[in-house]
């Protein structure tokens, strides 16, 4: 049963819709100063608008998401990425909800990146396209709200990337958005966390094939590269224990072991594809600026700024952790926490129990959907 | 002060020396049964050898370790990896013990192995080189012993792959080893630690330079591949406390950041720093041989075998681990002794507070040092 007592259905087919936001006469202009133009936006919407525009809520992505967070393009084994939480009587119940979902600045499935076409070249940017940060990404996803009329969201809702843009987004416009849900998100990546991130772009970068990211019109990219910065990336996404539970020492297709170097264990299977099939969907060049712009977050780097942006903040805070994530594991939450409520920001923290990893968010874990349903349940009716 | 009372001192100079252990005529027989020769072993002795050999120690090195285990080959600034550990009045007393330390079968720093030339073609075995076990280098640590006319061990020491053989040793020939020292290793790897190896195995065999192993004679190995694994296999070698204590999120050489895709923060500075290093002194196919060792390691798969390997086992053991290790973490060294504890072998179990994660079995951690001088103390009254 959904949040609002129905049973939970699929929004069935869905359609991506784009939009130019920024142009040459009114360019983007990002925190380093620099102006970008045209800036194109992938995105979807879900669900009816009230008259009142009441019922809002952005959904944003992480790291390597697209606008088609819910429904489907046609094959409904093919869900968005967080199908399991958003549709008709789901926790994101759409029954009630008017939903939106973009895709990033400098992503690569529909929004303006380092794979668009830079008008002053004619060709792609490549790594000419200018660095961004997570306050440029709430530009951009105010923007897309600005076009459709909407000046007041109820509830954003991200998880890890998508939970800094959340918070970012209050901090940045303290009057906007009146609920803020940050799940397995974080203030601040950690060393390990920019280690990680660091070598995945080595293996992109120290590719031959990166050709220093204009590997565009040579008709083969960093494939070797890219998919071993997405093998590696798996493994931080799910839990040791549920590598175990999955995998454990298993031979794949066979009970006993090959001998040989090549691909014999499950586990080396499942990222061996895990890294193939995200070729067909990503560009390297977005993976390394979206991992750039999470090294450099540092929100509340600076206590005197922060004192005044959270004075003003009017957002309320639903922040969720995972106990198995060790990607942003809970300390990273409840840094989040302890920042808001020691300058009187309204928070509810949990966290929740699944042996997921970091991965937990986008699954159908029954604690997490529930805290997420009651919680827009008591935000629709405080507003209604 | 050393464990002899006497102040701890280097080795000073040493030297490896360099024997053929197996020939055609007496070629090593494999666990796969296949056979190899000629197997050369190069290998380093510190101490003197008593009249009654009642004081020999045997290091065995883990994944990147080389024979130089302790003293130095011409600059002191540049010791044995275990030269902390190794020496007069250290915990390996090299006053009281008779120190042997070779390089496994299957390495590139003098002992046989990819690099090495197949007598058949008189070219570089690349992946020609038969994949081993385990047993397999101990069977040479033997043959090493064997040559030095040493059939009784008082202790065999390692951290690692290095404990792993340690424990492989006393399983496959319980008399000859009266002491297992077998600090942060494991009986067996999980799924997790399997795939960071498959990660970095695909890093070296999907670089295009790697040439299916053959790269000897090309003039250019897999580096970016061979950098990006030893990179990754770097973070799994520090805890995530000792990151943030050694680099934070502080910039390399300046205050404020770069803003840009290139190295920029200390840890990752540091981290390419780590994977260039290696590309002098590492082989790549010798990455590929020694880590795919480690993932058919499981030491107690075979419930009956094991119970009548350990019913004859002579060795007794002092297991350590570190509390911050997540690459073997305690629960590793706590299967080992459960195992060995439920078979009657006497154990010493302990685990270590330490901040350097998996490191840390190469580090000055004082506990640690002590509790290993303090065993090593007893294992040579007993003896006397």
């Amino acid at each position: 049963m959904g949040a609002s007592g129905t049973p939970a259905r699929s929004l069935g087919l869905v359609e991506t819709q784009r939009v130019v936001l920024f142009t040459e006469d009114n360019p983007l202009v990002l925190d380093s100063g620099e102006t970008l133009a045209p800036v194109e936006v992938a995105y979807e919407t879900y669900g009816e608008r009230t008259a009142s525009d009441d019922n809002v809520v952005v959904i944003c992505h992480a790291l390597t998401g697209d606008a088609n967070a819910a429904g489907h393009h046609g094959d409904p084994t093919h869900p968005g990425w967080w199908d399991t939480l958003i549709g008709p009587g789901k926790p994101v119940d759409t029954d009630r909800l008017f939903v939106v979902s973009s895709n990033l600045l400098g992503g690569c499935q529909g929004t303006t990146g380092p794979s668009s076409i830079n008008p002053a070249t004619g060709t792609p940017y490549g790594l000419q396209f200018p660095l961004f940060t997570v306050s440029d990404l709430v530009k951009v996803q105010r923007a897309l709200l600005a076009h459709l009329g909407i000046t007041h969201v109820l509830a954003a809702v991200g998880g890890s990337l998508g939970g800094m843009q959340v918070l970012q987004w209050a901090l940045d416009y303290p009057d906007e958005v009146e609920h803020g849900i940050v799940v397995c998100a974080t203030a601040r990546l950690s060393a390990q966390n920019i280690a990680f991130s660091a070598v995945a772009r080595a293996a992109i970068m120290n590719d031959p094939d990166f050709a220093d990211g204009n590997y565009y019109a040579t008709g083969k990219g960093p494939d070797h590269g890219l998919s071993v910065a997405r093998m590696m990336a798996h493994i931080t996404y799910l839990s040791e224990e549920s590598m175990r539970q999955k995998f454990g020492r298993r031979i794949q297709d066979r009970e006993e072991p090959r001998f040989d170097l090549g691909v014999d264990f499950q586990v080396e299977s499942y990222l061996q594809h895990q890294g193939k099939v995200f070729l067909d969907r990503f560009d390297a060049n977005s993976y390394l600026y979206l991992t750039r712009v999470m090294d450099y977050f540092d929100l509340f780097a600076d206590a005197e700024l922060v004192r005044s942006q959270l004075a003003k903040v009017k957002t309320k805070f639903l922040v969720l952790s995972f106990d198995t994530d060790w990607r942003f594991d809970t300390s990273h939450s409840r840094g989040i926490v302890r920042t808001l409520t020691a300058h009187r920001v309204p928070v509810t923290f949990r966290e929740i129990s699944s042996p997921h990893g970091h991965d937990s968010f986008l699954l159908e874990v029954p604690e997490y959907h529930k805290t997420v349903a009651a919680y827009l349940d008591r935000a629709l009716e405080e507003t209604n």
